[in-house]
């Protein structure tokens, strides 16, 4: 099932992806009015059932999927070959336990909508096409062999970043968190539709140029591991969001670095799931 | 005017709390259900007039404020002593811009609740007294000459911090995000009865025993550059909370370290706010 939010006719709603439009319902809205409360009530609904509305995909605006009520969690140099081309080669830069950072609700943008240049605040405008994990069940202390058990499902992030500010900052909420700086979606597709979350395509286009080319079997750690680490300790709850790191090919990693510019169009692909794409502007 | 949320006969409320006790309204609640939305719409509303029932402070129990719906932002090293502290008096350690990192909304207690010790994922529980920021309005790209203009008010944190993990994961999120890791309030205090944010007394105490005493004079950045910096491509929400830092006296920083084990009492007092305390449990 692919879950997505849309704009029709000035009006928000979610509904179903099917291969020849959408389904949603107008009578399912008074009750669940968006995607986060779809996920915090899933097992309450029988939505195959309940969804007696149709629509193309080309009659609508496709919107975020939701608006999490708290910041996405972000794992840093999760892939190897990208630990490696922000460090010169470093092998102990390879992290030895996850690196997480957040960054802000404010920034979620949804499918074809701008990404800001922000060029007076920075002129190292970054890309990072990751596979994003939707958590649809509460929890803590969950050991990875029950981790995916408490998946909703799947998406797409582009973890956009100002480098110069990531450092400057030291931490990197900042350098993460500039308005439009997190395109997500643009469907959630639930987790019973992906056989192995740690065998998919990634791929990212800068303007048609192949960027980034991996697999998320190059993880340092899964899906899984990410959940057992991430619950220690701190409560899950249905509809935080992960995004789970980036394969190697970001700007930053070329030499001399190939940043975005106004006008770049940015898509990132996630085999099973579907394409992310944007257009930064000024 | 001091805000705050309370448990009254099993229900929860919010009010003003006077000299005499806590005034508060009935029919306000079913149109701001809580202290976050009396913030996004505090220039609606008149409370002096609308609040007719009044209760008495031991008749309550004190809940956190509110449940913020995004991250609450943190400053890092923002005292001089303490930058100096945390890093054996190494004075580049002194942050050039902002050091920023968040805390998980979820990790929110109140007044008197309990800090969770969580000894199987730490032994390195320590505090942080810190004046924390509460945003009233909507900005981005905001001059320090107007920042304090869009301070709804202040009140206090304490970013209760698991140092091993801090340091384990590089990025602080996770060792700052544990469950019951933000104590908060007891009260908001509006920002028209701080005459000068920037002349307050700090104090946490320990058991009674003094650790932490400075004032907000010392901080490297202050509440107007913080929210400059912040806002800088960035919106800011009213219910946004800042949380500025803390002076010297954290446990890491005695040889040997201090740090905080079940059965401890942290109390926080900052001049003209009030004092948040909290023990620790197993």
């Amino acid at each position: 099932m692919k879950l997505l939010s849309f704009q029709l006719e000035g009006t928000t709603h979610w509904g179903i992806l099917k291969d020849d439009g959408i389904y949603y319902s107008d009578h399912l809205m008074t009750y669940f009015p968006n995607l986060l409360s779809v996920i915090q009530n899933f097992h309450h609904l029988n939505l195959e059932q309940d969804l007696n509305k149709f629509v193309t995909l080309d009659e609508v605006n496709i919107l975020p999927p939701y608006q999490p009520n708290k910041n996405i969690m972000c794992i840093g140099k999760n892939y190897r070959e990208h630990a490696l081309e922000m460090t010169s080669n470093d092998p102990t830069s390879i992290p030895k336990a996850p690196v997480v950072f957040t960054k802000s609700p404010t920034c979620v943008i949804g499918q074809d909508q701008t990404i800001l240049a922000h060029t007076n605040v920075t002129n190292q405008l970054d890309y990072e096409g990751e596979l994003a994990v939707v958590i649809g069940k509460k929890g803590i202390n969950i050991s990875k062999e029950e981790a995916l058990d408490f998946v909703f499902g799947y998406t797409i992030l582009n973890d956009i970043t100002a480098r110069d500010l990531q450092k400057k900052h030291q931490q990197f909420f900042k350098g993460k968190s500039l308005d439009t700086f997190a395109p997500f979606g643009p469907v959630i597709i639930s987790a019973d539709e992906i056989p192995d979350v740690q065998n998919l395509h990634i791929q990212t286009k800068v303007n048609d140029e192949v960027r980034q080319d991996g697999n998320t079997n190059d993880m340092i750690f899964s899906v899984a591991d990410l959940i057992e680490v991430l619950s220690e300790g701190m409560t899950l709850e249905p509809g935080d969001v992960i995004a789970t790191g980036t394969p190697s090919g970001v700007g930053k990693g070329f030499s001399p670095p190939r940043f975005l510019n106004p006008g770049d169009q940015v898509s990132i692909t996630i085999e099973g799931i579907g394409t992310l794409q944007n257009i930064v502007k000024e």
